[in-house]
């Protein structure tokens, strides 16, 4: 990666100014990537979700009201006959936005650790898929070519 | 996403089967994503790293240590005149096939939190970057048609 602006200056932390930082605050917790992953596999009910990932309640609890703040989850009330209002919770678009993160994991973790793992192709012609740093011109960018400008950093993070 | 195979199957946690845990457990922790963005911004050494990333050093050893022993980076001796020798940190092939995974959580960090983000163009055209699924027939491949297959998931998974 190259850098340019207030961003190749800097040599102190960046702390908040940096979304990479913002994100794993919020999902860089092996539980919370967990509940994510189950998401996207189709869970929405707590009870499955909490025998899927495989933790204690309390800390599906804590996870799941961590990601429904953060605007990731969202949490809906349902109602099965006889039965009291339950939740569920279901990806908002931020959290469906989540899905090449999720996939980057799961390619990065085939492909560079031992134990293999689930094929991941295209529904509609089912070639593999792996998840690429892609510009608007349409260019695969290699690592070497991306070039990160920062701007407006405050003080605190020169 | 759809799941087929073993995978649409199973109710049960995952555990080590999955890569997607797998890769959490190794650098699913806020310094050690740091560590790593630093790494891609061309850090190398000890104290920089240390200054850059704002943690104390016997945390930043104690990281450093898990990536060296997960194959992300390497720990290669250098020596400046008159100096003893030290250490610096250079990222691996597999730490360098960690950059999608990295550019995935800035631009979510800055599309879905509040605070911003620094521009990453493609430096060869000047267009900005998004990291997207692709499939190897060339289609971009939204998440309703990721099609995730699991094989061989052992008992303990099932």
């Amino acid at each position: 990666m190259q850098r340019a602006g207030a961003l190749a200056e800097r040599t102190r932390p960046l702390g908040d100014h940096c979304p990479i930082d913002r994100t794993i605050q919020l999902i860089g917790n092996r539980t919370t990537v967990l509940l994510l992953r189950e998401a996207f596999y189709g869970a929405t009910r707590f009870d499955e979700l909490v025998r899927r990932v495989g933790v204690t309640e309390a800390v599906a609890s804590q996870r799941l009201r961590e990601l429904v703040s953060a605007g990731v989850l969202a949490k809906q009330p349902y109602r099965e006959p006889g039965q009291r209002t339950r939740y569920e919770y279901v990806l908002t678009d931020a959290g469906h936005a989540l899905a090449p993160l999720v996939v980057a994991l799961a390619q990065w973790g085939t492909e560079h650790t031992a134990g293999g793992g689930p094929r991941i192709n295209h529904a509609g012609c089912g070639e593999p898929v792996a998840v690429v740093a892609r510009c608007a011109a349409g260019h695969d960018v290699p690592e070497e070519e991306l070039l990160v400008t920062g701007s407006g950093l405050a003080r605190s993070a020169e």
